[in-house]
């Protein structure tokens, strides 16, 4: 039996890895139409701010180690051109100094693994690519980028596209010192995350001198000769540069699976089952180009990411080579990135999405300590859960703060992954001493602020709220309420609560509001149960709704 | 309604707070032992070494603030001595210094919460306490700890007891830079971590310079007056010292509930409901006197942890203060210490646990890195899952490591909380950027080893098997081979497997072994499929086994 697999950076290689553990004598071949197998493309950018010295730790695998290994052949610069269902045969294009203008060859297969990955996009205005402006997906495009930075020093770079690798290429320039812009055609970085929450990582971009233009639409790009010297924006704005990175989003590299006529679905990816097959089931799909069944929605989605790249392989590699797998389940787009000392990440659906799904939600946010406020080294994150009105299931959740954040999103991912409610949550038994939690974590506190919710004692409205007509109680401190006004509210500090609430009208809707959310919460109980009839408790509290500005 | 909560620390301010929440009318009066209503206990050790310097923050609340935001009455000094549970009222004995012989009173009760903790216990062989010797349980303990060390400066220190808290007074006495010697009667530190996991913190402790002595039954404590000189094991073993820190396991105080009567299980905890209430409705118990379900088993256990205290605590006040409450869930003795630069955290049930309760199960031990090993600062960590044969259920998990061992154990207990099985557990999309994990998590890791497993793919073997009549093939380069021997093995390295594998006997029972267990993965399948009968993995590989020594 034959396998080959189309690809080997996008699941390919994992993919071939298994076929190989669960089957010792297929002929099992990866063509990669790029000069490198497996390289550890999510390395790119640090290897560019030199986080990563060594060039050589982003090659994961070469064709020899896959030969001596696994007895797994890898040809390099063979590019799939074209398949043959009927024949079970592909057309490939092979690239070589000998063969300067192609050679064709055609290979037949039992099993056909297509792992071709995304390409990035271009906008027209930069085509073609001026000669300081790449894109960062390839060793290639890294080399390149390294190149020009070596030979002409820039001191100015515009990184188009606020998104995860956008994010993470802005900081490593910096790390060059170069003066970086971030520009992005929607008003906020990092779609994926809530706009107050991107709000968090944006002031924090710009507390590190990264400058960052919203909702820039690019008209223009000046050149002389074929370099770009300015950016111009459709507002009339102009941004000079020496360097130019496009991280504008990529798309799926379908055309081979299109010119095969596998079904492609409504994402614009290839629709599979659940061991990874395509509609033609000697054809499996993995990675970037493949739809899958998301966890919160039960729909086909099209989500890009390692993560799910690389078990998709590992199924389809399995299922390829010996005619049965483990099922791959559900996808959630847990995604992460962190940006100068912040780390910002989500999992499940957010607020966007939810609405666009006409899904009803509710949500909470609170903020948090790492570990025990104690201990030394505690660092604050705001942690936001999104949940249903109806059974409290848990449908997203987003955290930006220190460190875990990324351990947050992790154990509400799980808890996503079986279905779990904001009850569940904070039922969940974690592990707790000081240098890494609190009795009540963090989790635990989000789910409680939830359930408190579901169970209207009292409810939770947005941070960015309208609050006019309403009785506002701000129970912070005057110092507290000094550096972030919160005007036309009436001031009672938490701790003479008990004593002043009698000067508030129990027949207006109130709401109660702190830093946090967490001592508004305490205020709004009391209310409520002294008989005032419409409470709510500002979630996430001033720490949010300050990040509401302009 | 009057609510009274017996005890501050454990739970009760938990219960206090959070009846407040929902009752605003409830008189609610907490009644504490000791000076202090609430302390961080947890912080204690790391106040001793010095890392936590402001011993006001270990004062987690005052009796004051109690009384400012919540209108909640602390009473200190307040010993309860006995409840009427007919006439619904306690015996109190208030100790002050108006009162030295203590002032008695009584005081009814609507609802009654019993959170009166652990008491520490002391070996009869160091009864009475000599004046060198403390308990560090309370504020008070840890007081008198720090002026022994300020008036005595002790050179050394016995630490008797090697559970968690036992671990981290020695790490913080030596920060102190005493000798430290921690001696414990068992074969291994932390019962509730699998003998070969302890042996790697053991000799992490003894490379920081911790004297360890296991198997060490104290005989007697020599004393110079009332000072311990030195510490004599039955062995004839004698340790001199300056300084005796007795962590030698706690018990829970349940004489109270013994003396009113309520139902006291067969771990001699107090047998509650999911409310809290115990066997009389108008009395609940939360904390370390308390009996749980165990998550894993279905059966009550008594595991004394701050986690679970604080989220009884609140069920328990919330039921009180308006009877009802979500229910309190399952407990997996979910834990984590930190010992100088290692980590170690497990959840659910361990080897002897389970073969105490004849659970049959399986394990899979992976050494994974705890983020991409490309992107600078990735530190090592065994992970090791226990599972049912028969459907894959976890049944617990452990790990040992630096960075993000704390992250896998949560995952991988919140899995365990709903009842999931390792074939679920690859499924889960987790988060991933080169700074916090991989494509393939360990967690995905240590699951797919499982899987493996449970598919016969090859099966694994426990670290420590006999290899003796098997044919063993070592495929670890010359290199690791010299550094870690494997006596009678055959040497084949993994990228000469697939060209030398004919040089073994297929019809001998084989094992497959390596560093970590990844690359003899590899190799074993590869036998299997081609045809070898008897394959197996030593799981772990041999940074495992050589745990084993001596």
């Amino acid at each position: 039996m034959r396998i080959v697999i189309v690809g080997g950076v996008a699941g390919g290689a994992s993919a071939a890895a298994r076929a190989r553990r669960v089957n010792a004598d297929a002929e099992i071949i990866i063509l990669e139409k790029g000069p490198v197998v497996s390289f550890a493309n999510c390395g790119l950018p640090y290897h560019v701010g030199g986080e990563i010295q060594d060039r050589g730790k982003l090659l994961v695998a070469t064709p020899d180690l896959f030969w001596n290994r696994f007895r797994i052949e890898v040809r390099v610069q063979n590019e799939v051109v074209s398949i043959d269902r009927e024949a079970k045969t592909i057309a490939i294009v092979e690239h070589s100094a000998e063969h300067p203008g192609g050679h064709r060859s055609e290979l037949s297969y039992d099993r056909l693994i297509l792992a071709t990955g995304s390409q990035p996009t271009t906008p027209p205005q930069l085509q073609p690519l001026p000669s300081n402006a790449f894109h960062l997906w390839t060793l290639n495009d890294m080399d390149q980028i390294m190149s020009f930075i070596a030979d002409h020093a820039p001191k100015s770079a515009v990184v188009i596209g606020g998104g995860f690798v956008g994010l993470e290429v802005a900081e490593q320039l910096h790390h060059r010192q170069m003066n970086v812009t971030l520009i992005d055609r929607s008003p906020q970085v990092l779609q994926p995350i809530d706009r107050l929450f991107a709000k968090i990582i944006e002031e924090h971009l710009e507390s590190k001198g990264i400058r960052l233009v919203l909702n820039a639409f690019l008209s223009n790009v000046v050149k002389k000769v074929d370099r770009a010297t300015d950016v111009e924006l459709a507002d009339g704005r102009s941004i000079p540069t020496d360097l130019l990175i496009v991280g504008a989003g990529v798309r799926p590299r379908i055309s081979l699976a299109e010119q095969a006529g596998l079904t492609i679905g409504s994402h614009g990816g290839v629709v599979v089952n659940e061991h990874m097959q395509s509609s033609d089931p000697d054809i499996y799909a993995v990675g970037d180009i493949v739809e899958l069944h998301h966890g919160v929605t039960g729909q086909l989605a099209r989500i890009p990411l390692a993560g799910s790249a690389n078990r998709g392989g590992r199924i389809a590699g399995e299922h390829a080579a010996r005619g049965q797998s483990d099922p791959m389940g559900s996808i959630l787009g847990t995604a992460i990135v962190r940006v100068f000392d912040l780390t910002a990440a989500c999992t499940g659906l957010n607020e966007s999405a939810l609405k666009s799904k006409g899904i009803e939600y509710r949500s909470a946010i609170i903020q948090a300590a790492s570990h025990a406020s104690y201990y030394p080294g505690a660092q604050s994150m705001q942690l936001k859960v999104l949940y249903s009105p109806f059974d409290g299931r848990i449908l997203g959740a987003q955290a930006v703060g220190g460190e875990g954040v990324d351990k947050r999103i992790d154990v509400i991912a799980t808890a996503i992954h079986f279905g779990g409610t904001v009850r569940q949550l904070a039922q969940l038994d974690l592990a707790y001493a000081p240098p890494y939690g609190s009795a009540k974590d963090p989790v635990h506190m989000v789910a409680f602020a939830a359930c408190n919710d579901l169970d209207s004692a009292p409810t939770l409205i947005e941070p960015t709220a309208l609050l006019d007509g309403k009785q506002v109680v701000d129970v912070r401190t005057q110092r507290e309420r000094q550096q972030l006004p919160l005007p036309n509210a009436i001031a009672i500090e938490i701790d003479q609560f008990a004593e002043r609430w009698t000067e508030l009208d129990p027949n207006l809707p109130t709401v109660v509001v702190c830093h946090s959310g967490k001592r508004a919460h305490i205020g709004a109980c009391w209310l409520r149960n002294k008989g005032f009839k419409n409470v709510s408790n500002l979630t996430g509290g001033m720490s949010m709704r300050s990040m509401d500005a302009s």
